[in-house]
Order: C-alpha cells, then structure tokens, then sequence
C-alpha cells in the first residue's frame, strides 16, 4: 500500500473567508495525493494557548507521517521563524510562537529545525499569509518526501509558554480551568494521574470550582441526574467538571483560570 | 474500480474543538484508504431531533456501501448501547437514543446489531468519548469488510422517537414545524404526497403558519416579490414556508412546533 | 499519475444543515474518485457580492481542472440560467446572478456555456435545492470528462456587478472597503499596483478610513504596536487596513462601503 499523505489545517482564519481554501488549493498543486484534515479554523483570533491546546488532543490520534500545518500567527511576516518539528511519529509546521507548547508536554520530540532551505517556494511571498505562501507549500513537499532535517540547523532556543501546573499541599490539589469545550465542559490542568497518585484510595473526593462544590467523581456524564454536577475524568485523562447535559461554564461562571481545587482522602 | 470506502461524521462537538479531528485521525489510522464527509458538526448539543432530522436528509443522497457514523450521545459511557443498522444501502452506527428514528422511516431497514463484538479497540478507552473510541474504529473496521452481522444480536428493542404526524380532517391538514434552516425557512411535517392527496385538484389552497396567512403555494421561492411568504413542495417534498429573500422563522414568529395549517379545495 | 478531479464547493448555505452533505453525497455518486474541497458555506444568505469576492480570491490557487459549484442562488427554480465557465484553467457552475463577476475580473474567461444538455440528470428535479439536483451532477460529470463546450451555446449576455472602482485625481485615490474578514481587517478595492502607479516613490502617505488617520504603510501586522493601525498590501495586493491583533472593523466603524482615501507624494 502506498503511504499516507495526510495534512491537517490548525487555524483561526475562522471558514467564511477564501484564506482556508487558499491554503488547501495550494497543498493539492504541491502534493496532489494529499489528504487534507481540518482540525479547525475556529481558534479565537490570535489565541495561542487555545491554538497550542486544540493542536496537543488532536495531533496524536492521526496516522504516523502526517503533517500538521498550526497558523495562528500575529507576527507573520516579521523575524519570527517558521519551524518544523518531529514530535512522535507526527510533523508539525509552526511558527515560532509557543503554539507548540503542549504538544511538547505531550509527544517525544525526535528533531526541530529552522525553515530555510525551501524549494519551490510561489514567486510571490506576501508579508501577511505565509500559511499560503510558506507552510503550505512546505507542507506539501514534506508529504512528497522532503527531508525535514535538510530545511536548516536546528534553533538555539524556541518559545515555550509558562503553562500553569497544579499546586500540590499534602491531600490538596489545586489547579485551573485550561479549555472550555461546546458544551461548557471544563476541562482543567489536572491529570487523571496526579490526581489518582494524591488521592490514594480516594476514599473521599471533595472538588470544588470557583469555590462551588462541583459534585461527585463519577464515570461519566449520565451517572447523575440531568442538570446536576460532576467531575469525571475525562478522554484524555484530565480532570473535567461537567453538568449532565447542562453548561458547567454557566454554573460555575468559570472561565479559562478559574480555580479548580479536589482534596482527597 | 476499488470499492469506495466512505465514512460521514454527524455530531454536536461544534468544530472549534479536537474532538472531531480526533475521530478522523483514528478512522484513517484503521482505515487508510477511508474518505471521511463531514455532514455536520453543529448539531446543538444533545439535540436528538435536529440530529434525526439532518441525518435522514443527507445519507440517502451517498454512495452504496458508505459508513455513517452519528454521535449525539449525551448518555455515553452509561449503559445506552450502540446500534449499526443497515437502512438501504447505507450502514448507520449511532448509540440507541432515537437519533435513528427518522432514518427508520425514510430507508428499509435490512439489519441491525448490538456492537458486542468489537476488534481492534484501542487499549483505552475512554467513559465520555465513544466516538473516538469505539465508534470511530469500528467505521474503520467496516470500510475494511468487518461484517456487521457478526458484531452481535439484533436488539430486541430499540428506542424510535413518537414524532408528531399531521392530523386530517376533510380537506384540512394540521402538521406543525418540524426543521428550521439557516435562511429561516420552515420544513413542516406535511409531506407533499398527503397535500397531494388531502388536496386533489388544489384549486384553492389556503396554508396559515401561526395562524398568520403563509402565502401562496408556488413552484419556488422567488415567484413572490422579495420580503413576501410563500409555500413550496421542498426539495425533500415537504411543506416548506419561506419568505423570498428573507426569514419566515422571523415573520411567523415560529420554532419547532409551530401549527401548520393547509385547507384545500 | 492519474487525472486529478478536484471539486469545490462554495455556498450560503451554512453547515448546520443537511444541504452540503446532500451535494457531496451525489457528487461521490457520480464520480467516485472526486475529492472535494469547500470553499466555505458561510457566504451570508443571498449575498452575491460577498460570494463572489471569496470565489475570485479562492479558485487560483486551485490545481488545473479543478471544478467549482458556486452555489448563492436566490433565484433557484426561476428562469434564471445555470452557467459553465472556463476561467484560466479552472471550471466554474455557477448561477446566472453576478457571482462570476470578481472571478471575471481575475481570470482570463476562455469559454462560457448555458447549461442545457445535461446527462443523467436525477428523476427528481426539485425547485428549491439545483445545487444538489443539477449542479452537483455537473460537477460529477465534468469532472469524469464531460466536455463543458457541449452542454450549450454561449450565452448572449450574462450578469455581471457594476463593482465600486477607485477614483484617482492627481496624488489622491478615493476607494472603499469591499470585505471585512474574521480578523476585522479591512480589504479596499484600491489594489497595490494602482497605489505604486500613483504613489511613484511614496515618499508620503497618508491614508484614512471613514475619514480617520489608518496608520503608516507598513510591511505587515507586526511592525506596529499592539492595537495601533496600519495600512499593508494584502496576500492579494490590495490595500488592506488593520489593528495589530485587534479589529479595524470597530476602530474605524467600517463597513463594507466604507470610504478609503490614500493621498501620496
């Protein structure tokens, strides 16, 4: 079977607009047996935390070869750099903001270089969409088999955010609100596993959001009555507080830092 | 000519999240020759009806053999079980819910079985994302052959909604507003074979909305001057009231619910 | 390596409903090996012109062959024609209603034909909904080979807009805004070889909007402050006004319409 040649698009150029399609158009000119995959365009307008945390849940479940191309890039066309990365056995095409930052925590990373060397760059490079002009091109030539070490030296230092990390006082965990998905489920900074490491037994969990008790740790959304709180772990193994179809972020009147505090016994 | 292996997605996840590219990365990773159709993602959140509804217009319109995989699913990691039905020469994975309630009266249903049997799942599976998790591989599995009688029992139940149908009485028909699209018009549970049939002749036709007067019936929207109301068969052949150029869902003041009242002579 | 067959899809249909998949469902039915791309289905209901701006900005960058279905069609069912047009090597059907009129203006029209002889068209033609019932078996059957020259004569005439064009007198051009994107950057219709034509060296410039100072000519986003204006030659090289990681859309309380003046020495 011939490989997979699979792109996915991260953006915030929303899908009304022609930018999206651009980029897709130029992909297919590039690499014509490309896949291409929306993650989504539907990052808040420059959100790089939002951008870096969409990009980290979705990245590992793709096939290994594929190519994401991550745009959300306010300094576009200013000396920031344009990266590649190899973290697992994804690529990821970024420029050099942070918006890699979980994806850091998340996946081994097997080689990082500065995009220099670009064949077959357009002949017209706009200063305002280099997701058209560089990293779609780039990512099209990868899929047709480029060699990513071959794009220049790796970087001295790159931008990684300062995320957040819980607070742990003897059987106290105290976190944060890091993402509010569409159904006002609020999945915070707090591991599964750091959580099943302080709370031993867990004989008793007390969780509480923005310093409203937030319900019992269940299985999941349906083990209490419609309408009700609860905290679950969630499908990547973060703590998440939830209402049974009802808005957490509305009960809560949580947002993105919102504390989250369990005590365990 | 290779048999084609297409997969649809239907959900509520909204499409600013990882949750939808989660699905299409494990579907390709199973199934790497898969085409995966998007029909939408903005089902409001565990709005079964809107579910049913949407999925019932689109998958008729798909290639034998293609895979559709419904996730409306707000009792996931309960004990709700998931369904694959075979209805025409399409195959459905949905959890049972209703959300096939709809599919069920517009396809034959040829088969359907309990998901018992399930290979290949990943090692994790999670209690709150059944879509990435279980439904997702199994659409793999199937585009690659897995025979669905083999996954498990037919159910000896499974839930249908009690949709609401038109009442008749002489020449009137009573229905109500079943679907409201993004430009306002109103799909009514009347279908154009009872009008037909109710009506005759049709050499007067008087339909109300609300109790307000809806217009005239004609072959579509722009033989009514702009802002004007109007009644078309629809593009399904349904009673549909619209506003030629404008909102009918704004004029009529209507939802999903809203009396619809044809009297014809 | 086989033919590409690349079809896109731009509508006002939104994708909360079942309407886009329907077309993508008939246009695998027709041909199988189609890959389609959407262009966006956000175009506001009914809104040519904003239609036709994203058509012409989105279909160049497409591989040769590429057929696109321009589906903003208030006049569906009426007498109004459905074209085909070769534009540079790219494939339109669209509406005989103006949509074509930027891509007009972008591409150099190689030939146009009324759609009349249409094979294997559906039993069932609706009224309401020719994207699914016409346009997409087109796009199917051009995409297998079809010869576009055979489906009908050349059309007499065709609609095009009467768009806004800048007034130049002496150092002074007065254009407007023509599209506001997610970002709320503004796009005039000033385009970047006009302003060097009549800049010369561009020693000064001066630009307003809505008769307010927009900030220096710069090369991108990013060489101004944070929330402070500016003025750049756009990925298409038109005059764009922005707020560095804000919204000129609200800071100048632009609309489409909005005038721009540039006064150069």
């Amino acid at each position: 079977m011939a490989r997979m040649q699979i792109a996915t698009l991260l953006t915030d150029f929303g899908t009304a607009g022609p930018f999206v399609a651009a980029m897709k158009g130029v992909i297919l000119q590039v690499c014509p047996r490309a896949r291409i995959v929306d993650i989504t365009h539907d990052i808040p307008p420059h959100d790089l935390l939002a951008g870096a945390l969409v990009l980290a849940r979705s990245i590992p479940h793709f096939p290994p070869g594929t190519v994401h191309v991550a745009v959300v890039d306010p300094g576009v066309g200013t000396n920031r750099a344009i990266l590649v990365g190899r973290y697992g056995n994804q690529t990821v095409i970024f420029p050099d903001n942070g918006i890699i930052s979980l994806v850091e925590r998340t996946l081994p990373l097997r080689d990082i270089r500065l995009c220099r060397n670009l064949p077959n760059l357009p002949q017209f490079i706009s200063s305002t969409f280099h997701g058209r002009d560089i990293m779609a091109p780039l990512a099209g030539e990868i899929l047709n088999g480029l060699n990513v070490s071959a794009l220049g030296p790796r970087p001295a230092t790159y931008k990684l955010f300062d995320l957040p990390t819980p607070a742990v006082e003897d059987n106290r965990i105290t976190g944060q609100v890091m993402y509010i998905d569409r159904f006002g489920n609020l999945t915070s900074n707090i591991s599964g596993e750091l959580a099943r490491h302080v709370g031993g037994r867990m004989k008793t969990v007390n969780t509480t959001c923005n310093a409203k008790n937030a319900g019992p740790l269940v299985k999941t959304y349906g083990f209490v009555d419609i309408g009700q709180p609860l905290v679950v772990f969630n499908s990547t193994d973060m703590i998440e507080i939830a209402v049974n179809q009802g808005r957490a972020d509305e009960l809560f009147d949580a947002e993105v830092g919102t504390p989250v505090i369990m005590v365990m016994g």
